[in-house]
């Protein structure tokens, strides 16, 4: 019998790592042609820590013309894409460069389609359109987490609704992206641990799958994980160690640029009830997702033990109890939590400010995006959500 | 102190990897708008076996004419890279499609940059020329060893004086590479063995180094490594297993393509000593490094005995004897040499028809191609190289 899924694996993006390597972006942009670029960005930090202007020092110096839009935030809205895709329009862009961390490259993705599409670019979110053209797209990367900067996807919420939904598209993948680990030293604590849980999560959700026999993109993802864990470690009692920031900012691009995917089906199902939740209550993307995974690992634990044991024994370091994989298997999914803990994410809804009465909201909002059935490691009702969603409620003992 | 090294990664081959996908062939030309191709291929085996036939209706239907030219061979010479530039030029094609294994790949990519360039083409391999254009190369795989589907090398003989010479290039990497692990089936087992020795090696070549603080990628090579040799074995016992099929021709791509080894120091001096095998002797360059390696690991054990203690325990499943760490890595080094005895390659100098009185002879061509000093992992002197032959020379207990 054959198990391995066939696939399609592209990831044409060009990465630029290490120190000072912001220093490339004139030299990366004409590689590629750009001689017009809309940079979209964050928050004031970039403004702030000199990258900006180091950057736009470059494009002068390189006769590259510019125009800036800013405020880019997280769980990134359309109303910022509408005038993103209205400036490029206006100024005739030719590239769009997004400076920052997940929300900056996701909006930048969602400008750079809506840009060439005559329509609403959310006619693409709402499957009404596919994208067939897009601006080509670069990145200057400042905070590891989402992945973006090497995936095919941007995830954008529709202020309106605030419905939040994701996109995949070829057009998405970056052309390049240059990624400066020093970067991270400036991110505040708990965004720089909440990004820690959002590329595990990116693991997590390729990892869990009922394709037999992907025994090789397993071992990569459990090396990955257990990488993560332990730089984690070093960053959180040495907040300036440029080798555990250097692993943390590459797990994240390889965790979401596919990698770790090839051959099997993938889950998704905690992304989408953690969408849920960052969208109601406007709470980090990882910290929801600290709180998500733990309990749908519990709920789905008989699904496949035997994958549960591995994890548990060969990334979260637990002994095995070989008469015993399900208490291993258990042991696994409390040890992930303790580490979520120890960086300071939540476990558990309360520490979200989510409630427990609020769970037939969060399921109504999920069935109207995603219909009564979602995942494929276990297909999850809208009665399994629940029961996730009230396991995350709980406190442990 | 700061330990990773910088570094650029760019891997932007189009991977489509299952059964039945050379019938793609033609939607992936079109899509890199190819639309008069030479294509590049071995010996008759792709012809009788119906994948040239295949190959070409499909260029037929899609309207994409081609020319072709047959022979490549294992150590690809440059006879057949003129052969392959003059009818480029006179056809006037606008890429290459290299149909075989390595040597396919490695001649089609010499072509496709010697027919952008006025002059000889061993001008860039003997340094005299750097590639600034090439042609768009594309790839259906038929054997899984080289990794040249995803890398940005090519390895080419040059006759008159028998210089086996490297060259690495942007330029070199495919547009796409179609994988369909069941052109596996069809390969001669040593052929296949080899193949695997070959990307265990491009791994090992990475995995030696001396670059501290890289244990992201150490741990996703020591997972490649494992997989790879479990494959192996099923594939000993099944010849026909899919699955293990699929690991091992994924597993040569991604042992090659250059992510296990970014942020480090690589060192490559066991493919020189090899290529003066290959090339004296015409042996197989699995095979050769088959005797190289593991006499190269025992020369090199006190560089790092904490690194071979990792590789044996981690990878070759010796068992840890933590009070004596050199006879662990030494007991990794006895199974992987078990070991390519059991996959039916050659471990010591005569099962290659390499004889120690040739040790000199080996050594001057090495030392005219490579100068005095090789290697990384630890700079070898040409006495250095002298014992590493002579280790390759000795029978075991």
């Amino acid at each position: 019998m054959n198990h391995v899924k066939d696939f399609h694996f592209w990831s044409p993006t060009e990465f630029v790592f290490g120190r000072n390597s912001e220093a490339r972006v004139g030299e990366m942009l004409k590689r590629y042609d750009a001689k017009n670029v809309l940079i979209h960005y964050g928050g004031g930090s970039v403004v702030r820590s000199g990258l900006f202007d180091a950057i736009i020092t470059q494009l002068d110096l390189e006769g590259i013309r510019y125009v800036a839009l800013g405020g880019a935030k997280p769980n990134p809205r359309s109303s910022l894409v509408y005038e993103g895709i209205e400036l490029a329009r206006r100024s005739a862009v030719d590239f769009v460069l997004a400076l920052g961390g997940g929300s900056a490259i996701d909006s930048a993705k969602a400008i750079a389609a809506g840009a060439m599409y005559p329509g609403d670019f959310w006619d693409f979110y709402s499957q009404k359109a596919v994208i067939e053209h897009a601006l080509p797209i670069g990145v200057v990367l400042t905070i590891p987490a989402a992945g973006s900067e090497a995936s095919m996807s941007a995830v954008i919420t529709k202020e309106e609704t605030m419905i939040k939904r994701g996109l995949v598209s070829r057009y998405y993948r970056p052309k390049f992206a240059i990624i400066n680990p020093e970067q991270g030293f400036s991110i505040p604590r708990y965004h720089l641990f909440a990004g820690v849980v959002d590329m595990m999560s990116h693991i997590f959700e390729r990892y869990l799958t009922k394709t037999p026999d992907v025994v090789l993109t397993d071992r990569m993802s459990e090396a990955v994980l257990k990488t993560i864990i332990e730089a984690a470690r070093v960053l959180k009692n040495h907040p300036r160690d440029y080798e555990a920031m250097a692993t943390i900012f590459w797990a994240g691009t390889i965790a979401h640029n596919g990698i770790l995917g090839v051959g099997k089906d993938e889950d998704w199902s905690s992304h989408f009830l953690e969408h849920e939740l960052s969208a109601l209550y406007d709470v980090s993307h990882g910290a929801g997702l600290a709180v998500i995974f733990p309990a749908f690992m519990r709920y789905t634990l008989m699904e496949d033990v035997m994958r549960y044991r591995n994890l548990a024994v060969n990334v979260f370091g637990v002994d095995d109890d070989p008469d015993d994989p399900v208490n291993t298997a258990l042991r696994g999914i409390e040890t992930l939590k303790s580490f979520y803990r120890e960086i300071g994410m939540p476990t558990h809804f309360k520490e979200l400010g989510a409630q427990k009465k609020d769970i037939d909201r969060l399921i109504d909002t999920l069935r109207s995006h995603r219909g009564e059935v979602i995942g494929s490691f276990k297909k999850l009702s809208m009665d399994d959500v629940r029961e996730i969603y009230l396991l995350a409620t709980m406190e442990d003992d």
